[in-house]
């Protein structure tokens, strides 16, 4: 099982480094997080450097996608050399986006005749696509998914782990970043001491 | 104004990337926002490296200062030698942390006669410090803050904001990273778009 999160130059930060943070406290014996892109390393809006595990030409190869997002997905869209590196087959891959993440989707053509949702600024940009663009939190037909707002990072990590593992795995994993009395409780130490960062974080 | 973002070996991932990315929608002229550690780069726990803009021996120049979380922590509230070197003082910086950040203001002794959250696994060991820990996401006082739950970093960046800036703009920089559909809606568009990674994310 591997997990590929493409990340690009002015991505988002939260946008990667969230999804990453919750796909590693399933730690699920055989799933293998990376993220991929086209450099060594590529640098966030706020510059912060983020190595990559691999090269988005290896796409291919993964059980699932996710796309960040970013001031950086305004330029792929338009780069055709870049869109031609995205092998992709939802009839075998899960694929999935963060915000603006969804417009690389639309521009290979994936969102075509489902609902899509994107943040706010990129909302108008993805219609241009033909995509019936809702205000939800997240959507997914099959196996296709957008997610809108950092924090719906959630919904998305949630689908990929629901569908592989079941509800309570999913339920585990997220249960391990809520606020504690807001979701989390001091009884639930040993649960989520079998996050990433064991025995605690 | 200069925010520090204490990292060390074995970080949570997310316990440092949401606030850096939280702190940064803000864009207040001024405003200098860093991680900062003991060597060049700290790795997190799970192996993503992250570089430092300056050292711990620097933290006596900010004006607020948010110690992250991880198994690190652990390993530095036993090492006086890392401790003597955090030059803190509550009377005229803002000291906060995240989940089992808390140990270590304990033990510098800031946590003495307040009370503190922090992760439901470091409870059992805040509480040795004869720190009063109650069960809640977010509580504070004066100039010390803790947190606990990876998504409490908006209490503690919002705690931050609304001193320095009000409840407006605290407001806005939480709004960006909302869930569409769940605080966030698509005509938040030009507030969101003011964000760092403008003009959208």
């Amino acid at each position: 099982m591997r997990i590929d999160i493409v990340a690009f130059d002015e991505f988002t930060d939260i946008d990667v480094v969230l999804p990453w943070d919750l796909l590693h406290r399933v730690r699920e014996p055989g799933w293998d997080i990376r993220i991929v892109g086209t450099e060594p390393a590529h640098h966030s809006a706020t510059g912060l450097p983020l190595p990559t595990h691999g090269s988005i030409d290896e796409l291919s190869d993964a059980n699932v996608v996710l796309f960040a997002s970013g001031m950086g997905t305004r330029r792929l869209i338009k780069d055709p050399a870049y869109l031609s590196r995205l092998k992709l087959d939802p009839a075998t891959q899960m694929i999935g986006s963060m915000c603006s993440g969804a417009l690389i989707l639309a521009a290979l053509g994936l969102l075509h005749d489902i609902e899509a949702t994107t943040y706010p600024t990129a909302a108008a940009e993805l219609r241009t696509y033909g995509v019936t663009v809702v205000e939800k939190a997240f959507t997914s037909t099959g196996n296709i998914a957008t997610a809108a707002g950092c924090l719906s990072a959630q919904d998305l990590c949630g689908w990929v782990v629901e569908r592989h593992l079941g509800t309570a795995r999913r339920d585990a994993m997220l249960l391990g970043i809520q606020p504690v009395g807001r979701g989390l409780r001091f009884i639930d130490a040993t649960q989520v001491a079998t996050s990433y960062s064991q025995p605690s974080p």
